[in-house]
């Protein structure tokens, strides 16, 4: 960090004069969440590095070979590499050749995602940006020789609306100073000291982000980490203090408990309604963040399944991160944009019922399985997304109060009323349309709007 | 050629004793096609090579940076390779390390085909065979180190009941020896003697191909690769002479006129009967055979397409080969397998007027568009796919003659028999089942099957 | 640097009770420099790094090509490298597999010296060992993967006598964090603190150097360096306080001034006495201290050339470091061997009058040139080393004073005494045997001893 | 080949109108050996190739690896190189870049040699020129992508008076169409059909070597590779025809008895009199022929062991092949320029009793050791080189016939005549010189000239 940054830190820490948090949990999380974040709904994840080389069985490439040693990263480096190959060596390796940020908006924008969070530095450590404190592993030094941070923030920020959200990983398997600390039990902080905490301070002056997904804590409490320390900073003096979230990954314990929006786990779906706002960040692929070569069509979920996805994860009060994983060389594969581009087409019939959305008083329906609410309460108006299109030509819907002759349902994308009729004790029976294979307003998944319903 | 095979080619062209077929196009083009290569309808062409490292542009790579010098390779080239990097240095980066065979035929039998096509060598010159024609550039030699012809060939038969076919360029770009001949206007032909001919014997005695595409005349006669020569052995001699087929390029001026079946140009697709049985071969990735990484998804073809031109083709007569571009490691790509499996789902359903059919006489409707006619003349069938569900749930169709009380509409994939209609002065009208969006049979086109109709 | 270590270090510069260095010039340059050092005389410098790997042009590669942007540089890497090629992509190609510590031991004590001095690291910051302040900047993590310090220090330790000597770079030409402080013009030391002072704790706890080679300090003050923090704790409190030995280059103005012995400049020689101990390093390849493969015998020194710059040196009171640079496969090549095998044999003709030996009170003759001399004063005894052997047969010199009856010369490597005759005013002539080709005691400097003589 | 080519060849090989010499041992052998090759005594044997990449162990390297799977070349790949690694993959590795043809013209010159002799290809196939016949294995498709046979012959000839050798092997171990033709036990030629005989017209009818040195029979007979019907051509028909000469390696069997001069085996030195002009082709590096790396100091011959060499081989009648072995990035390591370099001050003092010299009478003294003899009959001069010093001031030369009064005797490089003492019965006693170690004209072998002696 610049001595500058340095002393606003320490202002931001030690005095409380003209400082909103401080650093303590207590002060941190009494911070509102920026509206901007709920209204969003649905983000892109993206998880880009040097283990994108390999592109072998995970992200986690790295650990899983040399750390945990599981045959099948061992194996597969005896095999297609020489002795003495080391993670290290496949830095170089990492091109970037077609890499186009521009084409990555593009696709983004289409998918109707309303931000996205970039991998700034994983587990690994390696920096896509040329941090001054991580010379020589980092995309400048090495590999791409670009600041691929700059270039998607500049893209993203020239040629769409969505909001810039960096990943940033605490710790880092294989430092040796992080390994040092650690073998102190986090005695000794010579490595958050010297190297995450300046790092993220240079990303957020650098970058100005308006989430700062952190991840990876190494089993060290906050204190180690300095986490409210760095937090009460974000808050109260950085650039971007006013519209900055942040998640809940900031320390052992922490997760799903102190910071901004909570995370709780990877893949989270609680199903049900939480009463602090969460983010359910999953992947395409189901078993990797990071590209996987070795992935086959059955390992992608289907457009199905990720509507699906979404519509529960905003029912139930959560955005949805939906992850893809661009390749060595810069490319999104055609699989991930064919999804994300689906993800959009869906979203902009039923955007309407997603964005700037509620959480309803009932998350699904207790009759028919498939159905999901959301709600824009100011409006009484009830959403009904039902991911099943009906064999009898109608659904039945037990939780909505409905009121005869004030009542209006009609579905998203068609342009006639749909016919209904009161239900005994409670909710209502939504005939749907005959509509030829050529006239649905959509696929995979239908939304009902019930206007003065609650 | 082993001596051996020299000596049985050398008979099989200059004794006729007991030999069925002459040296000769009058007597080569009297062979009639083996059956089953009409039944089939429908095989899959795979372009995999050395074009397959840079994976850029088309799998003319080499010949559009360094024959014609097109900018955008020359600059390709620069911008990511060290000075003199030839197009030789790609082969040791040919490294298919994910190639699984057994993978690749899974894919290839649910698409439904049945039949592969598989370059064994492109104009480049590399034989993915250990040719000991192509010694040092060849699969064996360098790049894989693996007889990439062999392992197809095993896993297909052994997995399989798809026909092997095999692609071979006769001329090759850049060989010294073929530009020599070149240069004296084909009155020397050191190259098809010691290269093309023994590569042709040498695979066919290896590997047993029931298909024999040959390409790439490179502006030479017939007469220049000793065609006929070659195919009266083929024809009369060969261990695959009972069920092996052809193609018509052999030579300048044969195609779509002499050998077996017609291609006539790349992506063939008449829109009318031909009365010589041909193949429409095509790409899903229109710009391309090979893997080109800069693909975006607007360049695959969408499985609507697919579907459109696999019924298009087989009403006109033809049989289509779609094509796809394995990956330098050996992988087909997930958006490459989606649309192989769509294609299978549909012919799970509507193969019935597809496999074993034949032209009927008339190829589309002459009032509705997008329909396409298939016929079984022996049991009075004849088949109509349309390609659009129409919003007035009928469809009127203008050709077969029809009989009321006689003759029966089905709906491939529907169990009861459709409605119709007897329209006047010829023709009927079929009325389609009012079908809720789950229960259709198929997605993208359906089938009808009118029996008793001629 | 661990914990221990700085509060060690810390207690070193704080408390003096124990202590008997402070963090001063005067009380570091008080220290008296161990006897060992002057005794040995001759020492092998060796430059290895990741400079190794291009061995073209010089050591200092990196800045050549990326600092000042030489032609020749720019050229060299346009010319044979891809287009944003690094020099950090040089370091994986730092191979070392035929590295050998054990063989180079073995060279190096048959050339006769009594220590050598190995580059950790120079000032492309690229350490030898595995530092944990350099993490994927060094020897275990990229390139050989292999400690190069420990594998030479145990070496020299289990087959020789030799002393181990280490260079280090306090600065580092690009490092971000020095260029940082060296843009606040050295107000922050950031680079100092995290980089070169745990590093210099790390090989000196870690390998225990009996001679520190400091190099390197990028204009900057010895105070942003805390050399005079760090020499005192060197001096009292390290593993090697007893025995080691420093140099003089602490720091921006301390070179020829403060520390241990003074180098002065490259390949300093003065010809003339100094009163402070000092040291002559120099190289075999004229034009370069790293390998060079552009080199031509023409660049080497002379087997001659080397032992005329030994005996100036030790003659003038200096020690002389001869200077090789291994490949980046790890081999000292055959010219640098043969070379220091000769001065070997030389000196186990004519050790005697340069191990353990003082410089004289004269350094050459004042009338015959190259005559040089040394002396052993508790002896009586002066050498001087001619470097051409007189075709007059007898050789005059004129500084010694002697005395007929008392004083006898003897040629080293001969058997019998010499025939001398005493000159007026002072000085004497002596005559040398008419020796056959094959009986000469060596060749290229022949040395005289005079017993007796003052 | 070109059809000219062979139509020439075939009108060599058939007519024997207008031509010398016929396609039989008998006519070959006839033909005298073009004077100019006897009295140029020494020349420089050069192997560069693909085994330059691994320089490890021998040239021989892919024999030894995967040929006779040798335990340290199978141990060395495994710990080196990737699983999979091919010696093919070693080409692209092939640099050259410091390949500079007139510097080693220099180098050439500077030794003394009358002519080099070039590996354009070795048993490994791969051709240094572009060949027609060797596509993608050769020098200017893969490697250095440079014709390095023509940098060689141009800079020779523009730079010097040295004559072009080209030395080329006739079998290649591992090509299949080699090793096909072995299989039936040379029944079959398709190799040197298709393979050595077009290249062997190619290099001739391109680069008109002086030397067609000729090896590697691959235990064929002559008659499989059509030796003399290619020898006749050679020595009839082809641009060099007056003034080339050859060897004896042929075929199974005719080395030491046909073709042009004998070289009987490598390192052939009998240390006699032979009836037929011999070359002794020997190696500075003791172990290898090719670069390699793993050479130490003490496998390198010395100066002394190298002029021994060249006085005994001379003296038997023989010419010497001196052989270098370039690295794979195109240098001509320093030790071997040293070495060469010091052949050539040597011969600048003793080339008078070398070039042009005949074999006398007796080869080496029969009483003192280490003496060995030439003359040039025509002047009555003979030439004694000891290859020792005499620490008695004479040497004793027991063979040659002197007169008292007419005989004198010199020492080459010294001005004044020699005393001398006739012998009885026979022979003389010369006195040499008593000469300073700085007068003496040269080292390590001395030469007097005998004149008026026979």
């Amino acid at each position: 960090m610049d001595k500058a940054v340095v002393l606003v830190a320490l202002a931001a820490v030690f005095s409380s004069g003209n400082c909103q948090y401080e650093p303590t949990w207590e002060s941190i999380d009494s911070r509102p969440l920026p509206e901007w974040y709920d209204q969003a709904k649905f983000g892109i994840f993206i998880h880009w590095g040097v283990f994108s080389v390999p592109s072998y069985g995970s992200e986690w490439f790295w650990w899983y070979w040399q750390g945990r040693k599981l045959q099948s990263y061992v194996d597969f480096m005896q095999k297609n590499y020489p002795p003495n190959f080391q993670y290290q060596d496949f830095a170089p390796l990492f091109t970037a050749e077609f890499f186009n940020a521009k084409q990555w908006v593009d696709i983004f924008s289409a998918s109707g995602a309303k931000y996205i969070v970039l991998t700034t530095k994983h587990h690994e450590g390696f920096t896509l940006w040329g941090s001054k404190y991580s010379w020589n592993w980092n995309a400048v030094d090495v590999g791409p020789k670009r600041d691929l941070v700059a270039e998607v923030a500049d893209a993203l920020r020239a040629n769409s609306n969505l909001r810039l959200g960096l990943y940033h990983s605490l710790f880092e398997w294989f430092n040796p100073l992080f390994r040092q600390d650690a073998a102190s039990v986090f005695t000794t902080n010579k490595f958050p000291v010297t190297k995450t905490l300046p790092e993220l301070y240079e990303i957020v002056t650098k970058y100005h982000p308006e989430i700062l997904w952190s991840d990876g804590d190494g089993d060290a409490p906050d204190k180690y980490w300095n986490s409210t320390g760095f937090l009460a900073w974000l808050y109260n003096e950085s650039p971007v203090r006013e519209t900055v979230v942040t998640n809940d990954r900031w320390g052992y314990g922490t997760i799903c408990k102190h910071g901004g929006y909570y995370t709780c786990s990877d893949r989270y779906n609680p199903g049900h309604l939480l009463k602090h706002k969460w983010e359910n960040c999953m992947t395409i692929d189901q078993k990797s963040w990071g590209y996987r070569r070795d992935a086959e069509l059955k390992d992608y979920l289907t457009i199905e399944d990720l509507i699906k996805t979404l519509v529960e994860t905003v029912s139930c009060g959560g955005n949805l991160l939906m992850n893809v994983g661009p390749t060595h060389d810069g490319r999104i594969a055609p699989i991930f944009e064919e999804r994300l581009r689906q993800v959009g087409q869906w979203l902009a019939v039923n955007g309407e019922g997603i964005y700037n959305s509620s959480a309803w008083r009932a998350q699904n329906d207790t009759v028919t399985p498939g159905v999901w609410y959301t709600c824009r309460p100011n409006d009484n108006i009830v959403y009904a997304v039902i991911l099943q299109w009906p064999d009898s030509g109608y659904v039945t819907l037990n939780v909505p109060l409905v009121v005869e002759g004030k009542t209006e349902v009609a579905l998203l994308g068609y342009a006639q009323p749909l016919k209904w009729q009161l239900l005994k004790p409670i909710g209502l029976k939504v005939f749907l349309p005959q509509l030829p294979y050529g006239q649905m307003p959509c696929s995979w998944a239908w939304t009902l709007r019930l206007t003065g319903a609650t």
